[in-house]
């Protein structure tokens, strides 16, 4: 007879065993202090700076977003109470939608409750639905594409990452009536950006739809956050931008955004979509204000870049290994579960400095990684502190200076 | 070559030729004066009565839920800014799984960014990682389990809806490894009950798993509000408790309750929970508050059952078909899409009552209905407005009267 329990107990076991067993860090951001957090630990409290949000330009923490979220609590309550579909759409749900709208320069948009779930109904209502689909996926696509593509049970074709002859040869030698290429702007564990263009010219030569994330892009590229796509000038030639109201807009939710027909299909069809409660009001205000603050307000990502820049010449400096991929995002990698895990409890217990250690299966074995993020709110002495930091714990666990 | 937005544009046709379209009405809710809401529509704005909302106990306009979420955004800000493991863990989401288990009286709770996503995730988790699994579920299941069990690639037995002897035939002759009975307490759309302990009794006769979603029932079931299994004195008797915090409690989110090994797979492996940004804290904090409310108050409650039990004698003194399967919820059937939707059109534009029509993918064609839900908001007198007004839409619709 099969003992359920033994059979979770033991997949547990392995994990830890091989050092990929997760504990979250109990955290508790202290408002107007950003990016300080207390962190509750074994029944204590101590102070600590985050290092590793994806709350890239501190927008969680912006007053007007706040403002506007409470105003919406105090004027129409907390949850929406229903699908959109049944009596969970708010008057916010429609105007965000059309600021969406406007930042991307499309036709329609469509709120999801998450960037995952954005991915997911998305790609499985076009697999699904769309004659004899086949797609051509990025080998490094975020788990919640993968997941997409593979549920609409229509056939993935994966192209080398980044990598634009790959991606031709495959389209080339390719006859299906219904081809949709599915990438990224900004890969969000090596922060290397994508050749947007090109592909967007072979999608044009083969007649395949493209679909873009750029939820490690909005609010912090082009001119008025809008993404890499913005940045580039090709927005236009885009079919879905998808993108998160939960990284630099600092909220939460997902959204793709395309034209008029495209976006009410997949309205119409996602079962991700059509049958879940909406987003509450209040974060729909919030995510608009943000974006709104983010349309004309440059201070957030001047002030970022800054300090991205100051942490990455502070790291050459102290002969700490990274990637550098011309992004806001920092990875150091140290290519072992055990040891960077080790790293990042040295870094909280010696130095009170938050990095999560990034293991399997976010990414592969073998190149597992500190991934620092910094924030418009972190100051040029947390980063000379976590730069001797790490370099402490870099000699104190013998890690090889040669990335 | 594929003509895309042809493609979209006649599926969108196809759906409009069959009365499927959806409109959503443009909504924005009164705080302090639900059910009462404004509806935007053709550049015009006007106050209705929701009839069709899942915010059943109207908690969305707790003073105290409201008040919980203002201070917390006060205090930590908007959003969490990263998933569970990498940042987003905040002080606020771990009190919240430590109430759901006081709940649900179980070892641990793991909290997801909805309900869909809760039974998606698990449910795709399992199906992966048990060996040898075999899904038995019911067959009026809610889309999201469905799509969670598709998801895992196991193998999917439908057994006929609350038919237990159906169950125990396909179980007795099955001889998969692992087994998991999938089923829900209150089936949404038709307001009925299943026979929880019955399911228990062959589960461990056939030494089985048990979910159960009670995403209708949290909140309103129990003496502690924890749903029907409390009520029948069989939580323990579950394997997993799936619930929502987006419809009684008034907020948004899902949960699973279960043991703790079990809880932990699901938290290390389940990529829908990984790969997502965590809900913000405010949102965590609001379903708390509303939780420990319901758990000791049942003034909600009862006034709620106060008002369905009007509804349901006003409707059989009008002579309006329903079915009352003793749940809160009161589906009217229409039968038809198209008439389902003039019905609910003629409702909202004389009679200023909001209730959504009911069509396919959500019920099955041909059971197409208004699904009207009362909540302790309703007053007696908008409960004989109701009834009133679909005793017109009946006759000027010429709709039979008989179920």
């Amino acid at each position: 007879m099969t003992d359920y329990k033994k059979i979770f107990r033991e997949s547990l076991e392995e994990l830890k065993k091989d050092g990929n067993y997760r504990i979250f860090a109990d955290l508790e951001k202290i408002a107007g202090n950003f990016p300080q957090a207390l962190n509750y630990k074994d029944n204590s409290v101590s102070e600590v700076t985050v290092w590793c949000s994806n709350d890239y330009l501190g927008m969680s923490q912006n007053d007007i977003v706040i403002e506007s979220m409470i105003e919406a609590v105090k004027k129409v309550g907390a949850g929406s109470g229903g699908t959109r579909n049944i009596s969970g759409t708010n008057h916010y749900h429609v105007l965000l939608e059309r600021e969406l709208c406007y930042l991307h320069q499309k036709e329609a948009a469509l709120l999801f409750n998450s960037g995952y779930l954005a991915n997911q109904a998305t790609l499985s209502t076009l697999g699904k639905k769309l004659p004899d689909c086949v797609f051509f996926s990025d080998e490094k696509n975020h788990a919640s594409m993968i997941q997409g593509m593979r549920n609409s049970g229509a056939k993935k074709i994966i192209f080398d990452h980044n990598n634009i002859n790959d991606l031709e040869n495959k389209l080339k030698i390719n006859k299906s009536k219904s081809k949709v290429i599915v990438f990224e702007s900004v890969y969000s564990m090596d922060g290397n950006f994508s050749p947007i263009e090109e592909i967007c010219d072979l999608a044009k030569k083969y007649n395949a739809l493209t679909f873009l994330d750029e939820v490690h892009a909005v609010g912090i590229y082009g001119k008025r956050g809008a993404g890499v796509a913005e940045d580039r000038g090709v927005m236009e030639r885009i079919d879905v931008i998808q993108g998160t109201l939960a990284k630099a807009f600092g909220v939460i939710g997902g959204y793709i955004t395309g034209n008029r027909d495209l976006i009410d299909f997949i309205r119409s069809f996602a079962s991700g979509f059509i049958f879940t409660t909406s987003l509450p009001p209040c974060i729909a205000a919030g995510a608009y204000s943000s974006i709104r603050h983010l349309k004309f307000s440059d201070k957030e990502r001047k002030k970022m870049f800054f300090i991205v820049n100051k942490l990455k010449s502070f790291l050459k400096k102290n002969e700490i290994p990274f990637l550098d991929n011309g992004s806001h995002i920092v990875p150091v990698i140290i290519g072992d579960a055990k040891l960077c895990k080790k790293a990042s409890n040295i870094l909280l217990d010696n130095y009170k400095i938050y990095v999560q250690p990034i293991n399997h299966p976010t990414v592969p074995k073998g190149t597992e990684r500190l991934r620092i993020t910094a924030s418009p709110n972190h100051t040029e002495r947390m980063v000379k502190d976590l730069a001797n930091a790490l370099k402490n714990v870099f000699l104190e666990l013998k890690i090889s200076k040669a990335a």
